[in-house]
């Protein structure tokens, strides 16, 4: 049994810190707005982010940040990625012994360009981390809270950390593999979320499962690409937290990410949109960040950039789906390598 | 403009035959049953196989093979897997001018373990085969012929014929890319309906897009490992003939593999499913064939070995997915290489 704290009572924090308890960990969980801390304690319910789940007693949660800081021998990052940086620097002001880092957010920081897991490092004092592991996947919290078969990353350039995290989670519905490439597992977790906005507005303008299928394929291609030119394992994009999580985001029913792209294929505005989503929309935030990649690194990502024409400049969705599909004749090996 | 003659009227055969007519091609359609090519030359709709939709009147059939063979200076076999080896028989008999021969289908031939081009090779005469292209891809007809955007390859060891079936087909919704690899572009094809069988199950099993996207990420994967023993190109695999259809096989509801395997999940026996379908599902032959060459060449499949246990052995498809969820803790790259 560990001692485990989660940061962040959203729906992925919620379920993993329920997969956590279920495996017998003392988990607590830290949400920063007080009535949610005590609707889990009192009520066991998280309604706004798991709506009817029961969840177990043994799972306590405070809205004392210091608390949780104190509590957890494993730390488990699980909060929105624009919100990374502010909550890794308190904690690093409550750090008062050695603890193993575990972050779950998907993203990259616009400007900075930097990876949460480099977000992390430049926060959070080195003597006061064992290590910094991710874990992701293609997991959505809804099916994780009702026991459905999963099977996700944990990814640290130390294995035996990764490890570690490994045997603290897995259990008969929730399997997970090891991996040592943080760059490809945290680039794959980040820019599915650009793929997945544009595949919603194909799927938005009714252009069907052919014209996604390749919009899927060739986003992933272009997501190899930059990661491996970043230094990432072009093995690590054809796994779960590449392939396996771009897939579940671009065609479940759940994915916000894919939502948000869909009312912009509709014809929706932006801003519309954002407004009507009310919960964080990753993916606009990283398309700028991945636009900026691709500009750094100068490599070629055709989907990228026309979403980001989309989104921030004002481009119709229609004339950039098709001015996809009508590039020149090319050799397909050509695109993907 | 071409003299073309599609061989096989079924959905594909005849959403080819629509896009190469509305191309400007002069094109002629045949079908093994009369009434078929008359509805289509006299009515212009294909009724059973593509409903409510008005094929272009210069579309002409014909249930005359001898006249389909005369006519084309470009053949294209879009005949189901299991008749391919008997009507190349006959068109090897007719043929009286070298043609260039394309073919649409996804297979391998169990027992011989011989894919399409490789069958098309040892029964034409080599004397009247300009060369062999296969045209592959994510591409359900029932959007093709809505004009809905679709992107396939066109792979032959020569380029140049490649290109001229580029040409052929390419417009402003039908997206042609080339690629040389033809074992990698044939494997690709006929190995997804057996991922999609067992992606079905799983969902027909409840068992949700968590799990879904594991079997397709893991499936694709031993897919890749087969396919690259067998030589082909890594790199094909992660295109539209390999993870581009494997996706929309997958994940569409036009997909037969697909929902024949969602009644196994379901608990319907296999004879059941077959009746109940009344049209070929692919996979189930594929299955028993890509188990063969799994031991042919001593490659781990562990998803087509669970499905073939589960098709040709008895085994519950509840235990089949429970076991491929269960198997000891890994390093994720371990079973991507």
């Amino acid at each position: 049994m560990k001692k485990v704290s989660v940061l962040g009572a959203g729906s992925w924090g919620t379920a993993l810190a329920m997969v956590l308890t279920e495996n017998g960990h003392d988990t607590l969980i830290w949400s920063h707005r007080e009535d949610q801390a005590r609707e889990i304690n009192e009520r066991h319910t998280n309604k706004k982010y798991i709506p009817n789940i029961q969840l177990p007693e043994k799972l306590i949660a405070t809205s004392d940040l210091q608390k949780a800081v104190d509590h957890g021998e494993i730390i488990v990052f699980a909060v929105p990625t624009k919100a990374i940086r502010e909550v890794a620097e308190k904690v690093n002001d409550y750090l008062k012994k050695k603890a193993l880092i575990v972050h779950v957010s998907k993203g990259i920081e616009p400007d900075t360009l930097k990876r949460i897991s480099e977000i992390l490092e430049e926060t959070l004092s080195t003597h006061m981390v064992e290590d910094i592991v991710v874990l992701s996947g293609p997991s959505h919290a809804e099916e994780v809270v009702l026991h459905h078969p999963t099977t996700i990353t944990a990814a640290c350039a130390n294995l035996r950390s990764a490890e570690k995290i490994q045997d603290l989670f897995m259990n008969h519905y929730f399997r997970v593999y090891t991996n040592t490439d943080v760059i490809g597992v945290e680039l794959g977790g980040a820019l599915k979320n650009v793929i997945a906005l544009a595949a919603g507005i194909s799927d938005g303008l009714n252009y069907g499962d052919n014209a996604k299928a390749a919009l899927i394929t060739r986003g992933l291609a272009e997501i190899t690409r930059l990661g491996v030119r970043m230094g990432g394992n072009p093995f690590t994009f054809a796994g779960l937290t590449g392939m396996g999580d771009l897939i579940v985001t671009c065609t479940s029913v759940h994915s916000r990410n894919w939502k948000a792209g869909n009312m912009l294929g509709k014809g929706m505005k932006l801003d519309e949109v954002l407004e009507n989503m009310g919960m964080v929309v990753e993916g606009v935030r990283t398309t700028k960040a991945a636009y900026q990649l691709a500009q750094k690194y100068d490599v070629p990502m055709p989907i990228t950039t026309a979403l980001y024409e989309v989104l921030f400049e004002g481009k119709d969705p229609k004339d950039a789906v098709d001015e996809l599909m009508h590039r020149g004749k090319k050799r397909e090996i050509d695109y993907l390598q």
